[in-house]
């Protein structure tokens, strides 16, 4: 990867010798981006472009440069690249765009350059792509004049579009690396984490991200690197309108967001809500100490920014500390009589009584600072343009005398006024201070900042994802099964299920019922009758051999006169479980493999959609902590009074199912439902285990 | 209110001799505005300042000015408008903080003052307040240099903090007239809406809220204005610390959240979430005509940013129409020829190919908006400082060569890159745009002004709230009531209850039983056993004689047992009423009166948490509409084959409920749980009716 981002030469083929306006010539930006590498430019007539010497043919070059950057149309590119290959080269971007993002034949074309990668050990960045940035030493493949970072930040992103590195003061703020994957026919989000993990001029990662191939080799990288370098991702196509439009742009597998968002949280990756979410994270994470708790001390200028400042920390999930006894001391002196502190702080009455307005905020802020139960300070504070106000004014100076270091906390500000712009410009590049357009941005920052504290505390086994290789069974699933049989596939991995058998009979039925005890159930099994609650397919509270009977002989006949070309497998005659539904299911997810869900199980599963995801296997613990995202957690736990259920039960049988999960492949979807969790124990009453087609 | 806006006088006591930074001198300040009217000023001993003549007392001004502006300590204040009043002036602007919004003392004086305008027939805005200002005019009573807007849009904001006019640019964006009311000893926000509601200079109004004294009074006004020109709130304090901040700072009372969500919701006013929000939702209202549906054409420079846009539409509800056929003809042939159009439009291939991106843009723009199925169009668009980009800056020039009148539709922009700030302050003032920083702040305003939109076609009798006047009634709540004695009072309502009654024997019990018809339930009413299934105080499914004997014996037994003290009223022998759970109740709330909540009742109740709310009065239509915002509605109307519950008779008991709400202003919570809601009518089980202390 290295050479992508450091080439010592490049070939640039495609360039035009058009200039300027409009023209959007990869030399000219390379140049204007300052890159000191050798250039070798190949045109069929050109001769010379920008002071260049353009080679007409690639085989005329006098050597192997270390990276070709390819611009052509997208018939010429195959071939051009076999020419390169001939040469030695063995690094290319592929600027070009109509393959997988367009159409069949471009789909067709993509894969032969995958081909091409695999077969001479190559590395292709693309097509579909603007390339790599680096601006600790001025390298960019783009066509879009990008103006250079003269003193850059430690993040790098990788993208699958141009413009979050075009725009990056809309994506992530100022950038040390970038990457554009564009439709990623070869290296990908991996390869590159697998780079940024040993690269020293990377501290933060950002993502943009469409789709994933292998989500599974991703997450392993991830969660390698997600304690030592924090990583945020702005995944796209949430909406199902989204997700289509990715699939045609990208060409990239979208999974369900929900299953993202739960592989994500699983490797200590972040996920961005939106851009603005992006961008505000990265600037927390960049220029800011951790932070180490939820409690802040807020200074304001105003009672009514204040209050607002209250309701932001409380939707970020922080709250206001202790007013400090120093601070009171320090402060409250100054103002009116009738003044008193509380946090957050209001320093208008203060500020006009000593017309000092800074020396009061910064009194105050230093002192929260201090403080050992603050963890972290917001302040909001005037941002306005007019001559009378320049007093109030925060400078780099200013900043710079609060000797932030000492504190090792974060210090976030929020500027308010027709004067804020320039505020925050003038701020953006002095450390330990990060500063919002709103409260609710800083507010949310500080809570990335603290979501991140909590990741790295996270032990590094629980981030692991890496699955067991599959084990041999004399259990396999030639086929769908339903009812008894997927039952019975359950209980060989040790996952409970009720006693019961299928019965031909009604006789036969009755006899069983006595043998397990009253109250039993029956239940029609058949394929036509998948759904048998919603079709009155399962009898409740038989509580003698008379209603057995009488059940049993009606459901036949319910059956038959359904369609009497139902393949009635029989009637399934069990003991009646008592306790709470649930759910239990796997499915294989296409991103990211076998997915567990746990929810409220029953008819209400639908209304209600209580449900926690997270990807197999899981150990116990990790089972545990899926069942108590549940907002029906508490009727698990002891409600009102009733007994708690058998939650180690539940848990046991939940990683038992990912287990299967993981060993069987070749199952599509596996679902519990209901599982009964008693006080003494749980048990699967009705399953359905899909094969892939 | 016109001599608070426009005063053709003014005096001003309580100004500084000192002037220029950190002096906050409001006549300085009001000069610097552009104020052209007559001013006095008071001053013990200055004589002069800045160039006018100060008088020495009040009574020695040669005239009573319109109004008159104080910035005195707190304790001379009182004093001095009471010379003010013996002048014969009779507008107020209090400046002074330490009123209400600091301790006993202030507090009382601030009831001083309150008492003086209404003895005097005096109006005062304040105390703790920056009063007016109006950027038509040239008046403000600020002490605060805030810059006037020279061509003010009809924007008028109503704020309890001097802050957002102050910082408008945070807040609303320019204003053309704003009031901080401050602690509002007197003027409140009904007043100032009733002048605005007559205002020709104010077409939008934007509210900064804390507290509301008088709600129902403020809703009336509200829901009478809200169709002729929105009115947005910012309504602060809703986190529980907040509120408490809320309180202290300007002494106005606080509602619960929800309850503020529900009036607003109930009087056609929009709640903004926080400032961004409400800026953003301001410049929708102020520069863009209504979008009428959801349907939206999509303009993207990239097609990673089109996802995006897909995610930003359908998170703000919206979604994307259908690709017009002229824009596919005019468009589609100018770019490569594998590249197909879908709507998001992607503008690159096309742009990079002809060299001329705007003039894409411009096509697509106006194609989108001249077709009948598009609804309005978001646009994102590259702001790059390069010289080589400068042909893709969009200018005011371009706008109005869209000639956007003629179409009648919306248009938001979203810039990204580093030029973004400088297009965005551009276009400012251009008509018919509006420019957002995100392309989810660009969705959200189209969001909102759909909601503009449907709030406008709603008829104006479902925004009436006012409720008729309280009648004459045998029954009166004397004091609490529970169980039997709550349903009497309910039924005289015309809420249907449970046939059944209290019962001092067994054999009475089962006499009545008998009667009613199996299966009977049997209750404890009891004070002290008021969560009577909590305690095991309700035996279910009794069916015959012996079983209720047993069961009243055993119940009266564990009251006996529980606390020998305890008053037993009596053991209620009920039908056993088979549906599904509601609940239904009412509370006196204290800022806007009685609130009607319906949800999912029985024990899970605070599981779930499937609750709705709104005010009181509701008619039959306004009943079945909040039922239908439950999550569980679904449950109500056939839920997988079962029959639907009667809605009518429920929304009937709401209604009904709500009517009793309205006649008894002495209750302070009436709780109906459960509601039986069964296909054939619906019973109230078991209620909870408790007077204000």
């Amino acid at each position: 990867m290295e050479l992508f981002f450091n080439p010592r030469s490049v070939l640039l083929v495609g360039v035009s010798r058009q200039t300027g306006v409009g023209a959007y010539n990869g030399l000219e930006m390379m140049l204007r981006f300052g890159y000191r590498g050798k250039i070798f430019v190949v045109h069929p007539q050109a001769g010379e472009i920008l002071g260049h010497k353009a080679y007409s043919r690639i085989r005329d070059l006098p050597e192997a440069p270390d990276l070709a950057v390819i611009a052509l149309a997208r018939d010429r590119v195959v071939h051009v690249i076999e020419d390169c290959l001939a040469k030695g080269i063995r690094r290319y971007v592929i600027i070009s765009q109509g393959f997988a993002d367009a159409d069949d034949k471009g789909r067709k074309l993509q894969a032969r350059l995958t081909a091409l990668a695999k077969e001479h050990n190559a590395r292709i960045v693309g097509p579909n792509t603007m390339g790599v940035m680096n601006n600790f030493t001025g390298f960019t493949t783009a066509f879009v004049d990008v103006p250079r970072v003269m003193q850059p930040p430690r993040v790098t992103l990788i993208a699958q579009s141009g413009a979050p590195q075009v725009g990056s003061e809309s994506f992530t703020g100022p950038l040390g690396k970038a990457v554009d994957i564009g439709n990623a026919c070869d290296v990908g989000f991996e390869d590159l984490l697998e780079y940024l993990e040993r690269d020293p001029e990377t501290e933060v990662i950002a993502l943009h991200m469409e789709g994933l191939v292998n989500g599974r080799r991703f997450l392993e990288v991830a969660a390698r690197l997600s304690r030592a370098k924090p990583i945020v991702v702005l995944k796209t196509g949430r909406s199902e309108a989204g997700a289509r439009a990715a699939l045609s742009h990208t060409a990239s597998m979208v999974g369900a967001d929900d299953v993202f968002s739960a592989a994500f949280e699983r490797a200590g990756v972040m996920r961005a809500a939106n851009a603005q979410d992006l961008l505000d994270t990265i600037q927390a994470l960049r220029k800011l100490p951790p932070l180490k708790g939820p409690r802040i001390g807020i200074a304001t200028p105003s009672g009514a920014l204040g209050i607002i400042a209250l309701d932001a920390l409380a939707a970020a999930g922080l709250q206001p500390g202790r007013l400090p006894q120093a601070v009171k001391e320090a402060v409250e002196p100054l103002g009116p009589y009738w003044h008193r502190l509380h946090n957050p702080v209001d320093l208008w009455p203060i500020g006009m009584k000593t017309g000092d307005f800074l020396k009061v905020a910064k009194e105050t802020i230093a002192g929260f600072l201090a403080d050992p139960e603050i963890d972290g300070v917001m302040a909001m504070l005037p941002g306005l343009s007019s001559p009378l106000h320049r007093n109030n004014i925060v400078t780099p100076e200013f900043v710079a005398s609060l000797n932030l270091e000492r504190f090792g906390k974060p210090l976030v500000l929020a500027f308010y006024g027709d004067y804020r712009d320039e505020l925050n410009r003038n701020l953006a590049r002095v450390e330990g201070v990060a500063c919002y357009f709103s409260v609710e941005q800083a507010a949310h920052g500080l809570a990335r900042l603290h979501q991140y504290h909590l990741i790295k505390s996270v032990p590094a086994e629980n981030l692991n994802i890496s699955a067991p290789a599959p084990g041999k069974f004399s259990h396999r699933a030639e086929q769908n099964l339903l009812g008894e049989a997927a039952l019975e596939f359950l209980s060989a991995y040790g996952i409970p299920t009720v006693p019961g058998a299928l019965c031909q009979s009604a006789g036969e039925a009755a006899d069983l019922a006595r043998e397990l005890g009253y109250p039993v159930v029956l239940k029609v099994i058949a394929p036509e009758w998948l759904h048998k609650s919603d079709k009155g397919g399962v009898v409740l509270n038989l509580s003698n051999d008379e209603e057995v009977r009488r059940a049993f002989n009606s459901l036949q006949e319910k059956v038959q006169s359904d369609n009497a070309q139902a393949s009635l497998e029989g009637i399934l005659v069990q003991k009646q479980a008592q306790g709470r539904e649930l759910l239990l299911g796997v499915k294989q997810d296409a991103t990211f493999g076998p997915v567990m869900v746990c929810g409220l199980g029953g008819v209400y599963t639908e209304i209600w959609r209580d449900t926690a995801q997270t990807l197999a296997p899981l150990s116990m613990a990790q089972s545990h902590a899926l069942l108590a995202k549940l907002r029906s957690y508490r009727l698990l736990t002891g409600f009102r009074g009733e007994p708690p259920v058998d939650l180690d039960a539940v848990a046991q049988a939940l990683a038992n199912l990912s287990r299967l999960a993981v060993e069987h492949p070749e199952l599509q979807e596996c679902d519990i439902n209901p599982l009964i969790a008693s006080p003494a124990g749980c048990w699967a009453v009705d399953a359905r285990i899909i094969r892939k087609p």
